[in-house]
């Protein structure tokens, strides 16, 4: 369940919104100017958005809830990966490359999930996924990044993406058919196989180089 | 035109394509992942593609050459505009939300111009984009923070991003509704008018920060 559906599950009456896009609560607090997204379904959203809304922080509506959380919890996946090939000193065109194939595979899975397309290429997703996976501000970039250079790491700090990664793999276990689970979404399972110390990153790089030439 | 259609005009029996996408000659050079686009329409298209792949370089073929040559060029006028971000300490969370609206613009471009939006969501845009506008091995990035920072810059460096934006204007300038232009391309109108002076860079945050709050 997202953290809506729970709400929703233990308290019907709440009238539930998601406060999520590309931000450091840091830049906030000094007034940066930042844009986010407030997904919900309520007749006050507008209200809401100008009572929360200042001259430095945007926020924009959204109906989707289901997108916009994924986004936000599915970048964290994803900003381990990129961490992981800055840290293993892969490059910068090596982690936009993984970039680009991580979007695609977050919206198919938000997709198959009630979640759509236009919400994660917004500020929740691709702005999310950009901020993330550039900034060693983010713990879970810094986590893959230290995975990536072989330091072991705190395992008290709360790197979000780490739950997240086993989490997606262990849902998409349960389901019918795990070998299309695995083929929609290479890098949630192998981000997953590569914390679990199932793979080892040599393999992982080569697993992702050796698929076939294709059409973009 | 497009460099693909000069060469059409000159020379019309020539075959041509484009290889694109996020890349640095130096990361390529040593043997770093990468992954391009190479767009083009020829019966031989798969023959070169495998010709040109490596096992490190990996070649993604695609038929829209406008998209493609595009991506390329409007990205770099994205790039300025994200250096002035950082230059000016505006923050790593503006810069998202700054390369979020950008793609929006320059997939309507590209759309108008006959590209197509799988093409910008791809290597050639979305990839490029992330890559050109978080390194600063880009000229373009550091022209632009050199800009934020208030530093006069060397003329003689080659920053396409500045000729990119002017070209653009300057054809939408001759286009019927030029308020319509300037409407569905805001950044790079902005970043035209920072370059030439034509406002300052207070006015233009402001003018972004000032847009009316909407959904996304």
């Amino acid at each position: 369940l997202l953290p809506t559906q729970v709400i929703q599950d233990v308290v019907p009456q709440a009238r539930v919104g998601v406060l999520t896009g590309p931000s450091f609560a840091a830049d906030i607090a000094v007034g940066k100017p930042t844009a986010l997204t407030l997904a919900m379904a309520d007749a006050d959203e507008e209200a809401i958005q100008a009572l929360l809304s200042t001259s430095a922080l945007r926020i924009y509506l959204s109906d989707d809830m289901i997108g916009a959380q994924l986004g936000g919890a599915l970048k964290n996946v994803i900003a381990i990966a990129a961490g992981i090939v800055i840290g293993a000193g892969l490059g910068d065109s090596a982690r936009a490359a993984l970039m680009t194939r991580a979007l695609a595979e977050m919206i198919r899975y938000a997709q198959k999930q009630g979640g759509r397309s236009e919400t994660l290429f917004g500020l929740s997703g691709f702005g999310d996924l950009v901020l993330t996976c550039t900034s060693s501000q983010s713990r879970n970039f810094r986590h893959g990044a230290a995975f990536g250079e072989g330091i072991k790491t705190d395992e008290n700090v709360t790197v979000e993406g780490v739950t997240t990664a086993h989490a997606v793999v262990e849902a998409m276990r349960t389901s019918a058919s795990e070998s299309r689970a695995e083929e929609d979404l290479p890098l949630t399972f192998m981000v997953s196989s590569l914390l679990k110390n199932e793979i080892s990153l040599e393999a992982a790089t080569d697993a992702l180089l050796a698929r076939p030439l294709r059409r973009e």
